[in-house]
């Protein structure tokens, strides 16, 4: 094996615990809050989580550890996509566990919810877990993408459980991983089982956010890296003055991630989903919005600029999710394959034209050929197009350049738009965490053991006050079923805690829209550099600027 | 302006000078070493500069300053592609022509070359310089790619040197700048113009290397942040377990770029250039080679990989770029009217098939179709292909996709396998240059304005013992004519630098030549994780393994 200077250094960093939380085992306290209703649904959320409802919300203080003495056995799943800071998480709770009583032990769960399944594991020892401290990724004991949520899965888990004398299980995913977390706990509550379940709010995509979470762990690293590369383009662009970059930034469907990296590097564009959604925008408008940017710089000498495109804008342009719904149904069942079987795409195009409404046809008619083509001859084994194939980034730029050459005709654009295409995801998602990442990471799930050792269960790792420094946080824990709703879902209403959205009255999108106007005009890029782990404070230890705002803090 | 809270604290960075040149201007004294010859051609580069051929090498040491007072007006260009650094090496001279009289000054040419043959400029100041220390991008004074060549362009630089009372230009570039810096430098002499011309080796690329120059600058920075995100991208892949991802990385034709980036992160596989052309590798054996790796890790139930392009690599295979030559040929003059007047694809290829010898038609036959239609569909303004735009990193997955079904029907491959691509060029030309480059870059600059105080014209600013500490570095000159041999260039022959190649007997490659069997089956991947300009001396102030491989230091 061959670390890095950085690993080696890393495995020294001490991460930052709550205040609260640092006097040693012995001396954290639970203090009991009031009972607590879900955000909505009460009576339909009560009825479905009849041992788990309405339980105290709860906060550590300094004072005399109450807690019973009792053997822990406790097991870690992480579950769906990388976030940094996931080791650091089970870290935490290892500590935890070992300095409460050295006899108690901590599985790791192997490949995600599916290794608590097939009983995958390993016994994780001071030696294991030090080659992890502070690093990135979720290769510690990997991640995976099953679902626990059937009854069956239930009772093999029971089963998993009875045969290591587990006493609890802690799951490290998001929404809906913490979904299921709650009715597992309810499971193992109703079925006097004894084994406790407690959740952790994993996701860079930062949509696993409300009034009890302030932030999804792994976001502050992810949007510091993608933001360290859009930066050192938009840097590259205003040296070279050649190209637009468009850039797209992973993070599902909400645009929190894009709209953190445009707080970070103020770049001339960044579209918002949500925005798009609100205003109804079509994806001429969208281009129209773009151009209109670069015909300003264009003819201010400026040919260059960078946008930023989340990756899950398509969705919320109505027209076209309505031009996809329309292709679903085009091509249901045996017309996939009679639409296969036309000789080639001028025959194809013929019977798309047919059958799309004409409103919808005009749509695909604008698309440039690539994403046509790619609409109808990519998609997923249940013969549905696969949006989240759609090269937005190119998309937009195809659109901008039709657009800007029909203005240079006209007369009024008189730059030259030369494009270039990037899309940032994988990049980091397994980054070393920052400092902000690794502390929080920690905490949760240090407290997340707290939680189990003073019996409570349904709940979620709640660590608050995060954007102040750490030793003003406040480590708790809080009944999941608190922050659920009924939502539908695949056509039945299901509980469920809620995506959240960006929201267009908060008060990052609020700073984002008072300045677009201007950076859209005016090269006023911001430079943030790569993430920082030993210098300044304030280099190092900030977490995002979407936190700050939320918090007044800007 | 919003700073970034790096480039606030990298503004409070002093960078370190070589030992000899610390002691202050006064202290400066230089020592003539032995007269040069070029490294080949001596009679023919002779010839073309009588007057600056065959100079001493020279070495600054510790002692008093003997320069001759003379009131310095010097002017400085960025040409070509950004690297990490450039705006240091103006720091640098700035300090330096500063420190050794306050009355001296700094003129900066915008816009590459091509301000200094438009007189377009800007004087520094202490207020304007400081805005720009130890950051990254070229953005100070813009950069271009025109090139200073011509007897024409001379006369008006001498104008506008005569204008400025230009005592002296300093060329930042690559190979060819520094190739330009030297017959402007023969010109000037030859004029009596009293202008002397000093270059400093820049490029990302690393080609521009030889037995004086160990190292271009912003080669170290550049590929520090590739590794951090390919070692990103290795801790994905060896987390989710699920994908192969096809890396390309800039650099032009040399593999210099993902040679180091290669020995950073230890990836499954790394094509080099270099090799493909010595062992005259097919597309096919490329292909099968990689599908190798893919198939004994997939039978070991490690379906996921990472392997490196070089951006060069498709040139160095010669089906390919005899392809590549028939192409061009069988579209010369009228024929692409004829062949873009054929009615669709089908049409087209069958011209196609008609047109090439048998044996480029066997190799265009196996690429997929779209790198088929980009070779003929989008040309330069020549009619020639742009082979620049070739997505190697899709061409050689798909390559792999096509083998591996082949053997999986063969029954010898039986795992999964599904493809990332990813291109990082743009996301390191600017990042902020790393202490070395920082160091390197402003000693870079600091040492060309002793050049030009000491009356020396036609050399290039050397830095070398580099591998070393700074305090250990030695600073002097070498005249840029010892570099050159003649070269056939568009028809000519040219007194050129040579660029340089990876070299297959060289320590680096022989390095990676002895792991990687081992890495392209066992997963041995490397994190480097973001450069750090602040912590400890071993993760903040190492340059590349390259180097320090080239030095015996590994």
């Amino acid at each position: 094996m061959n670390l890095s200077p950085l690993q080696k250094a890393r495995y020294q960093y001490s991460p930052k615990l709550p205040g609260m939380l640092r006097g040693g085992i012995s001396e954290i306290s639970v203090k009991v809050g009031a009972p607590t209703e879900s955000v909505a649904d009460q009576a339909k959320i009560k009825a479905l989580f009849p041992n788990t409802y309405g339980k105290e919300e709860i906060t550590f203080v300094k004072g005399s550890n109450t807690s019973a003495a009792k053997k822990q056995v406790v097991g870690v799943i992480l579950s769906g996509g990388q976030a940094p800071g996931g080791h650091n998480v089970i870290c935490g709770l290892y500590d935890a566990i070992k300095a409460t009583d050295k006899n108690n032990v901590l599985l790791g769960f192997k490949g995600g919810p599916s290794g608590l399944i097939d009983d995958d594991f390993i016994e994780f020892t001071d030696e294991y877990i030090n080659a992890y401290r502070n690093t990135g990724g979720f290769d510690i004991i990997g991640s995976g993408r099953t679902k626990l949520e059937t009854e069956e899965q239930f009772k093999v888990v029971t089963e998993v459980a009875k045969k290591h004398g587990l006493t609890a299980i802690v799951i490290i995913g998001g929404d809906d991983s913490n979904t299921n977390a709650a009715v597992l706990a309810e499971y193992m509550a109703a079925h006097n089982t004894g084994v406790q379940v407690i959740g952790c709010p994993k996701t860079i995509d930062g949509d696993l956010k409300n009034e009890d979470i302030e932030a999804s762990f792994g976001f502050d690293t992810a949007t510091k890296t993608y933001s360290e590369l859009i930066g050192n383009i938009e840097r590259d662009a205003n040296s070279a003055k050649k190209y637009w970059h468009f850039i797209k930034v992973m993070g599902r469907s909400a645009s929190h991630v894009a709209l953190e990296c445009a707080l970070e590097t103020q770049p001339n564009i960044c579209l918002i989903g949500e925005e798009v959604a609100a205003k109804k925008m079509s994806l001429a408008a969208i281009a129209n919005y773009i151009a209109d940017s670069v015909e300003k710089r264009g003819n201010n000498g400026e040919n260059f600029g960078v946008a930023i495109i989340p990756e899950g804008i398509v969705e919320f342009v109505p027209e076209f999710s309505k031009l996809i719904a329309e292709i679903n149904e085009l091509l249901a069942g045996s017309k996939t394959e009679e639409f296969n079987a036309l000789p080639d795409w001028d025959a194809k195009y013929a019977f798309i034209k047919k059958g799309l409404s004409a409103e919808s046809f005009a749509v695909f008619e604008i698309l440039p050929q690539f994403v046509q083509q790619q609409l109808f001859l990519e998609r997923d084994p249940h013969g549905n197009v696969q949006v989240s194939l759609i090269e937005s980034e190119k998309l937009f730029s195809e659109m901008v350049k039709n657009e800007l050459a029909k203005r240079k005709a006209a007369g009024t654009y008189k730059g030259k738009f030369g494009a270039q295409h990037h899309f940032f995801g994988y990049e980091g998602r397994c980054a070393f965490p920052s400092n902000f990442d690794a502390d929080y990471c920690y905490s949760l799930g240090y407290n997340a053991f707290m939680l189990i050792q003073y019996g409570y269960t349904g709940y979620l790792s709640k660590v608050s006050n995060i954007s102040k420094p750490a030793e003003e946080w406040v480590a708790g824990g809080m009944p999941i079923t608190k922050m659920m709703n009924m939502e539908r879902r695949n056509g039945e209403d299901k509980p469920v805690i809620r995506k959240a959205l960006v929201e267009l009255d908060g008060a990052p999108f609020k700073f984002f829209a008072a300045h677009r106007e201007e950076w859209a005009v005016k090269t006023s890029f911001t430079y943030p550099g790569a993430i920082q782990y030993f210098g300044p404070a304030e280099v190092c230890d900030l977490t995002t600027r979407t936190l700050a705002l939320e918090k007044g803090q800007d």
